[in-house]
């Protein structure tokens, strides 16, 4: 589940995504209303695949999502305020059991059971959507802290002075500079106080995505270059506190903006190493996922399910 | 071993630390000097405790610490450069094993296994002494890492733009501000920047310590007051970032700096809540350690050589 898709498949004891489809998630005001058409596409698969009965359970990722609890709790970039009884809802609507966790634990868990991860004991998973989000992997196993919220490091503070106001209430947050979003904020930014030249100008202020900004550096383009190194750095210097952290072998990049390639890894690589104590330079890699952004987030939701 | 102490003591099974003892680390700049002097103090209470074949191994606590390795690796606030052998040195020097671990983290196990932190599965442990240090504990386990060293939270950055050197040779690391020798920088440069009146003006200004401002904050002192208010308004603000990694139950203050009680821990409290994600306001403690500063190090230390 992320703020804007929610993506969803059938995957069997081997790992393979077997059937999937996706629907929108920010249309849907009201979680029963979700639940009803994630049941009404999700049954077609599941018919397909010999019914419930052969189905172990469901296993879901979502931003803000509580392994302990199940619960939904104050997600920032989805509908529903408040605490939301996730796994719950879902279980009773299928009538199995359902497990949920944070949507970018999810992902970890995936990239270390069929990604880059594959062997690592020790990564730190970065999502970069339309929210930025992180699954922590230490000695192999997801880090959930005391509450089952560990891992929200799109919301550490990049900027004490004047930072961006956040969806979840603070100002700074690493999120509302390096998601996509936070990249269409820098265009807007680095537009309204410059006067360079840019194709991004030939696009309505308010309309401008990452996707812009991403095919006008690929054009060539001086402006939209320099808010991918400008994002990269941010990234970067983010990226080395966390190393300090938990020194982990890997950090590895999913997501929307990861398709950025060299424009965002450059400056990440470059930043981070900067940044770096001796003891890690030179040492920690930047990978960019190898799964497909859907079968990412799918396949580590699934074995949340094994589990149940 | 801290960079100005070393303490070392001798413990029995159940946890009694029945005798020790202390020597300068800051003033040998050969190492193996330095086993040396360790060694002619610590046969002595060895021999008052029945002689080195009661003793079951050596676990010692050090800055930049892998327990992996056994090695001191480019401590920068140590007098011996680059990679040292020191689990090696002490077990060729006392003809028994020796494991070596960071000094935050055997502090963080002491708590856990003697503190305040007894019963936690998920804490950090931040030491404010001449550096600052930290233990993390995840699941009731010391967090390692790919290589032995995480846990380096002294060194994430606190100011982006100017600021202080390090050490580490790195600028702007939460340690130039939160150790005992931060607060003295923060005294020298508030004092030359403003002309505020001060009970600090009565001493050289190359002479300040931290101890100094503790003074002088008790008797009243704005300007003293003032430090203690930054100093834990960059600690406050860096801990919610650390809460956001580990979703701690708290956070376990230890070391010199932490005798200076609420006027260091009202401004800490007040400005993690500020920076808190919403899910976590009023849920995370910050507790100083209640362990007696050399004890907790040399029980920490202690609990190593049990698992050689």
């Amino acid at each position: 589940m992320g703020g804007t898709n929610t993506v969803f498949g059938i995957v069997d004891a081997r790992g393979n995504v077997v059937a999937k489809s996706a629907i929108k998630t920010g249309n849907h005001t009201d979680v029963n209303l979700y639940v009803d058409d994630i049941y009404a596409e999700l049954s077609k698969l599941i018919e397909t695949a010999g019914g419930i009965d052969k189905i172990k359970g469901i296993g879901v990722g979502a931003p803000n999502g509580n392994y302990y609890t199940g619960n939904i709790e104050f997600a920032p970039n989805l509908p529903w305020k408040g605490v939301v009884p996730f796994a719950k809802l879902m279980s009773d609507k299928f009538g199995i059991p359902a497990a949920l966790t944070n949507d970018a634990n999810a992902a970890a868990v995936g990239e270390m059971t069929y990604g880059i991860a594959r062997g690592m004991k020790n990564f730190i998973m970065i999502t970069l959507g339309t929210g930025v989000g992180s699954g922590i992997i230490i000695d192999g196993k997801v880090v959930y802290g005391h509450d089952g919220f560990a891992g929200e490091l799109g919301h550490v503070n990049v900027m004490r002075n004047n930072g961006r106001l956040c969806g979840c209430g603070k100002s700074g947050c690493l999120e509302t500079y390096a998601s996509a979003t936070g990249v269409a904020r820098s265009a807007r930014e680095i537009l309204e106080t410059s006067t360079s030249h840019s194709l991004l100008r030939n696009i309505p202020v308010g309309n401008l995505t990452s996707k812009d900004v991403f095919d006008a550096a690929m054009e060539g383009d001086e402006v939209a270059k320099e808010i991918f190194n400008y994002t990269g750095k941010i990234l970067g210097e983010a990226f080395a506190d966390f190393v300090a952290f938990s020194a982990p072998e890997a950090i590895v990049l999913f997501g929307g903006l990861s398709k950025a390639g060299d424009l965002i890894m450059k400056p990440i690589k470059e930043n981070m190493e900067k940044n770096l104590l001796p003891i890690w330079k030179g040492k920690v890699k930047v990978l960019f996922s190898e799964l497909k952004e859907a079968d990412a987030a799918i396949l580590g939701a699934s074995a949340l399910a094994w589990e149940i």
